[in-house]
């Protein structure tokens, strides 16, 4: 016998901008959404049945209809009335909303900020994921992309060595990382804007203002302090690429090179992710 | 109290070339391999003690060095060998090895194959993930960026309409996607190569010879032959990015455009993703 | 003064995909298109009169609208045709039409090509570019991103050392290139993709087929015969990115490592161009 | 007879971060280099006489080195210092070096920024070339991948309709672009820090603060007032993408949507481009 044991669809890269017309001045979001559905859809499989397919057409329409309506709040707000309206389907048990916010600025002419010309730029992209099923509503914030490094305060050393290894220790690395962050509200109904803020600032300060002996400290000690400062937050994903700057050899050259001039490179990398969560104790 | 539920770390696009120079002509393997350890490395994260971390870079050294000796047979061999190396370390419960394999065909120069020389090519890459733990050794093997389109047997329709809803049904659509199917062997020891080939066949058959109601039904009927035919597959799990390929609209040219011309776009896409099992029955 | 120097404009990465529906299986054209005008458009520059302004979607219809019709023969006549349209209207001087041209290849079903099923493939993209001005019309044709690579009868010795060098001499190197080649067809009507075919077959063979003292001479060697055996090129464009392979260090582990294990790179890369032409002579 | 009639080659893509360690805090060089070469090296291309061919590797090392000696002030000066080391070789009669910056802004640490810790970020990309040969230096600087959007005074109609046209005219469109302008400045010493950063100032400035009838109005409006207002530039050259942003239709889910809700494409995209001079008049 086979059986379909899982199954999930929607509709990814949705690519939507919305302009605000204040007197004061326009607004831009620019978002990228992701609508995802679970639920009673294996007569679509099997059966080739779609009496229940919600076409991820009609879902994309409804990302740019959901965005007249629901996007003058945080983006959180609008990723919750997307999955709530899905869920609403009786055949849906989980809608789960993605979206990714980038970021433009206005341009500043002569010290005003241009009311109706804008700069992309940001660090990092701010991202939400909400997710609505019977047990209730899910609320994700993070970032992704956030390209961070230490230039000093970063060692690596006590490590095993066998064989294999070659890589000497070292109390003064530069460490490199284009950081995600997920964290998982306890509640559903925050001021998600300022929540968000205040978490990235504390991210970005502790990140600064650690002495790391590996990365792994280093996503313990971020993400401690994330759930420590923010009581909003019951656990956080981090997941952080080890960017290596490997110390070029100028001895050839004559010259020494005293943690000055290094190669960044991209492959091979780390890879370190952990979870770390408030616990009942 | 705040806790580390969850950690995992390794090295991850570690490239490696290797050249067989064989009297009747070279062989290339190019591959890019990552590996992730998971285990006793909580004290990395809390107490800032690398005793236990074997370091990156080291996995790194390890993929190349045990690419001499293992590596004259199928990528899920060699994942295997250096899963189980790692598993060997006491601190280290699961190992998890992933190897993509990418395609280079001797050249042709007046009908023969040149010994030493090479164009990159293939349909998709191969993937493999060992993965090694106490409860023993799991193998998977797959496609990814298989590329193809059905330009017949395929509709859409039947599916519900809101007022959200605005695409027609379809009894003739374009469908395409970048395919991506991940098949689990029931047994770590088999003949992977030749196994990999007769399911990508049956793959590449079935997709091209069904009738399709939606993605849906594609990803069903594909994946149960696969189990089907190929008993070594004891589970299946495909994701399919629905690329839509839209008709353009040639009437203000005053021309008809009977499912000829078309937009391809991959912006947004249907997203589509199932796993199928082979049933205890 | 100020003035306005040269300008240019038009429609890039037009995406198309065409299906012919023939009683024996159905043929597929995947193109990506770019048109770009030169001529008289100063007044939209500096005065914003829009008079003489093309409309960039114009342009994108037309390329739809000439996929009907123009596009059963090569991608240089759908070309010619595009590029000698735009140059009817008046105000254009120079009309310059890029095709991309994206291979789609039957799935094999049983030993039999699905009539309509098809797997996306391919060892490079074959281009062509047609200009058309009141000089004539000017084929230029060539591959791009073809990936090839020769294990044998590559050496890189006898170049200069100063206090800046410190790369080992070679007799017997691994040379890996991403190849670009636009050769220029002497005439504009021809049998294109017969001498497509031929081109790139040469270009492979002589690739394959040659011993190289350096990437330069690797050009010369591979430009020359094209223009050599071809007599319908007149000149040839080729770029060639040297993407070292380095030799792994297994040393430290006890191993010999006799140009057997490698690592592939891409950044840093050389990067080598040369233009080569049949002279008068 | 067949010759050889243009080469050029060199190293690209060489990466490279330095740190400064000032007792006040560190500060981060990251720049992307590539070096090309033209010159008397017609005989590595047609005899394999490598003994004036400088390799790349040498060439990536020599950027290493000048990166202890020559980085201390803008990388118009860093790139200087290298062409004219290359120059000094007699083979080469142009020695071209483009540099482009990848900007890190300390992290703010409750509101002082941190020592020894950053963020990458930065809207667009600085840029220089300088090109040294017998003739002289040639200085060029300019800013690449800088995304700007107007989401007001940009109006494009009056363009002429033709049966291929269906583009409605519009006196208020949103107009997107990622844009690159490449200025060159008329002496190869100069404060070349301020002045970019005053001509990128007026570039945003302008951009911001004017009404478009067309991206190519756009570019000569812009492009006149940094000749205008920069007296050290000569000459500046735009290539600005037009990143369509398309009215969604609302109407068939009884909604207006005056200019609120847009898609973002990147394809198709218009590309439009001009160089603009200072004259002698």
């Amino acid at each position: 016998m086979i059986e379909l044991v899982a199954n999930r669809y929607g509709k990814a890269a949705i690519r939507l901008v919305r302009v605000t017309r204040d007197p004061g001045g326009h607004h831009v979001r620019d978002l990228t959404v992701a609508i995802a559905l679970e639920g009673d859809f294996d007569a679509a499989h099997t059966d080739g049945d779609n009496t229940n397919v919600i076409a991820t057409d009609t879902m994309k329409n409804t990302a740019y209809v959901f965005a007249k309506d629901h996007l003058d709040g945080p983006i959180e707000a609008y990723g919750r009335a997307l999955a709530e309206h899905f869920l609403g389907e009786p055949q849906v048990d989980v809608a789960t909303i993605n979206v990714r916010a980038h970021q433009w600025n206005a341009i500043d002419v002569a010290g005003t900020p241009a009311p109706d010309a804008f700069v992309r730029g940001g660090e990092g992209t701010r991202v939400a994921t909400v997710s609505a099923s019977l047990g209730g509503v899910l609320v994700e914030a993070g970032v992704e992309d956030l390209i961070v490094m230490k230039t000093g305060r970063s060692a690596f050393s006590g490590f095993p060595r066998d064989r294999y290894t070659t890589l000497p220790e070292t109390d003064d690395r530069l460490m490199a990382t284009r950081l995600t962050a997920v964290w998982r509200y306890g509640a559903p109904d925050l001021d998600f804007d300022a929540t968000f803020a205040a978490v990235r600032a504390t991210l970005l300060e502790v990140f600064a203002d650690h002495d790391s002996a590996s990365v792994q400290e280093s996503i313990w000690i971020v993400a401690r302090a994330l759930v420590e400062r923010h009581e909003e937050i019951s656990e956080i994903r981090m997941v952080l690429p080890n960017l290596h700057h490997w110390l070029v050899d100028l001895s050839p050259f004559g010259l020494e090179n005293d943690r000055e001039i290094f190669t960044p490179t991209t492959e091979p990398h780390g890879l370190i992710e952990a979870t770390v969560r408030r616990g009942e104790g």
